[in-house]
């Protein structure tokens, strides 16, 4: 099967707004075999639009849309998929009083264009928005299938995955099996060289790697007759990849770190408290993503000022002074204060410069010391990052911590 | 003028690579006065790129194409174009010259595929690649204009401002000038309801409404003669806009709420410190993402545990008991506590259930309340959201502690 994407809105065209459901829907796809054959985006504009189908047609068989189905004057991907078929858009009243309540419970005022969301083509699978109010449409004729998608990423890939593969994957004879490694450590350039060998040689499974902010993932997949056939090659490829970088990969299901860290602390029960200077509390904000993390973590501080450090970790003014608040120095008061304040089984602190300044030529942005005290003793431990951007480099310090976590408590 | 943005690359239908460039030159070509109809995307293949050119130039008279420009036997961007154009490659000499000497100086192997770069087409304009190998060209006839970039972002950006923007400069003859506006505290549906009367009458300067995440922005446009009247006309949209929904502006200048709130209180030198249990750190993390922070940001307290709430904020074990932890009353004994501890100008608290599970029947997920101590008074405030997903309900809470600081400091 071969598929396109066609996204539409004006935001795209203006640049204002990056087309990542794209590159989502792609890989998505290339997992249960479709073959993506192109990527359009396109205005809110119904004879540019149509043309489009056209063009996408006379080489695919599916048609993937994104965006355009709110309840607004410009929305009018449904409306012109639905002409282009020849399918009437019908009112489901159901749907309408449906929207109604949803209004209602969500405290929102209820303005009569939102009607529109409720019409639907007669000969259409209708695909439910779990977290917004627009649904999408699955429709197939003449040998011609397409799926209207919401733009908003979240809602997007959540209807995908619950509506809309299962409906593509009925007419599937391949089974596709994937699994993702993550990694870190490790460059996605310095990841594929080591890994060439087994890439090169290989067909199925496929593997190949992403690089996302400081973190690596491989992707391994296989596609069969069977799907125990898939999982075998797949498992046996995992197997080989562990033995040249085992040591860099955290996760084997594409999980973030934070997650593997937050999952292992609760696992093993250890305690948590942390506090942060130059990252500011997003460590403790990675960790609190994960539900039923309370169990585990105890407390976060952000200690921005040299006056917070000294009240709430008993760091010394006199170290403040001769080091300033960026050092290892200060860094190991911080968290033998917060071990002595929470006595908790792992205490985790982090100074250094965020940027996008550099302190001094000593201490560069991307400088940071991370400090903890964990199984009887305190280790300090320095890192430089080259200064990338403020939200980079607080990011890398963030994974830093988790990694030097993650590696103690694995 | 009108152009198509054209992406070529194997690597963006499988997913591997999110389209950035469409984006970055969508804003460019904006910015000095071309519209952008279209993006397309297309594997390395001659008969579809072809086809797409063909398309293209029915509604356009600029392809942009990016991609496809390097020395493998996959890359025929430059090949398809000039067959397209009827314009036959010719090899430069001198540059196939300085392709070898710069491969020699960089310590790169000379292959001889990377000749195939110094091939153009007699009637063009060269783009130079002043950080990579490939070079582009930029090539009118009969009243079409292709420009072809390479695919790199840092290559394609570079080679765009210094060598294609200047040769589109000399033709343009309109100014485009935008602003875009924030806006909380309004849905999308509603703020076009409510703008419908102004977007139904424009044609120029054009209004359109995107959401994003619990905000909505406004952009506003117009398309002049000159620069300074196409401002003229975006001003004096702006305040017809504002008489009607201004009391939810807090940005015109297409600002996150963070940052406005991060700025405003450094202005107006208002010190700050917040305390958050169900949020963990994400207020914290967002104001500390502003440069310069440190000069109002005292701290921030992760009181996660209920000993964590005793110990650093004094809340009393008996409220604790009485009403849990996720109460307006323990709300009041954290942020009166906060402000016992540092006296800082603002403080601010918030405690609530941030799901996805509902604490009981009465405590639903979404449920928060936020204290404020500010200006010699203290307010709680409780906010209920429907819940969406522990993420979601985590990052509304932290816009609404935004807002509330917001709609006091400004």
């Amino acid at each position: 099967m071969r598929a396109a994407i066609l996204a539409v809105g004006t935001e795209l065209l203006f640049g204002q707004t990056i087309n990542t459901n794209a590159a989502y829907l792609s890989r998505e796809l290339q997992n249960i075999g479709i073959d993506v054959m192109y990527h359009y985006t396109v205005g809110d504009n119904p004879k540019r639009l149509k043309e489009l189908l056209n063009l996408a047609y006379r080489d695919v068989d599916l048609v993937i849309t994104t965006g355009g189905l709110g309840p607004t004057q410009d929305d009018l991907t449904k409306e012109v998929v639905c002409e282009y078929f020849g399918e009437p858009l019908v009112e489901y009243k159901g749907y309408t009083k449906a929207l109604e309540e949803h209004f209602k419970k969500a405290g929102y005022k209820w303005t009569d264009n939102n009607r529109k969301q409720a019409y639907f083509p007669l000969n259409s699978t209708i695909l439910d928005n779990d977290i917004g109010t627009a649904p999408g449409i699955y429709l197939e004729k003449g040998g011609k299938a397409v799926a209207t998608l919401p733009g908003p990423p979240r809602e997007m890939t959540r209807m995908f995955q619950f509506k809309l593969k299962p409906i593509l994957l009925k007419d599937s004879n391949d089974f596709i099996y994937y699994r993702i490694l993550r990694t870190f450590g490790i460059g996605e350039s310095s990841l594929e060289t080591v890994l060439m060998p087994l890439i090169d040689k290989q067909t199925d499974p496929t593997i190949a790697t992403y690089a996302k902010e400081g973190e690596t993932s491989i992707r391994i997949t296989s596609k069969r007759k069977s799907l125990e056939e898939a999982k075998a090659e797949v498992d046996s490829m995992i197997f080989k990849v562990n033995q040249i970088i085992g040591a860099h990969v955290y996760s084997y299901d594409d999980e973030s770190l934070a997650e593997v860290v937050g999952k292992l602390l609760m696992k093993k029960n250890i305690s948590i408290a942390c506090c942060e200077s130059c990252t500011g509390g997003l460590l403790a904000a990675a960790l609190t993503e994960i539900p039923g993390i309370s169990k585990v973590f105890n407390r976060g501080l952000v200690t921005y000022t040299y006056g917070a450090k000294e009240e709430e970790l008993n760091v010394r003014p006199e170290t403040l002074l001769k080091f300033t608040a960026e050092s290892g120095e200060v860094c190991r008061e911080m968290v033998e204060g917060l071990k002595g304040k929470t006595n908790c089984d792992f205490c985790i602190s982090i100074t250094g410069i965020a940027g996008p300044e550099d302190l001094s030529p000593e201490k560069p942005a991307g400088l940071a010391y991370i400090g903890i005290a964990y199984n009887g003793k305190t280790e300090i431990i320095e890192f430089k990052h080259r200064n990338v951007s403020r939200k980079w480099n607080r990011n890398y310090m963030l994974l830093n911590m988790l990694y030097e976590i993650y590696i103690r408590v694995k």
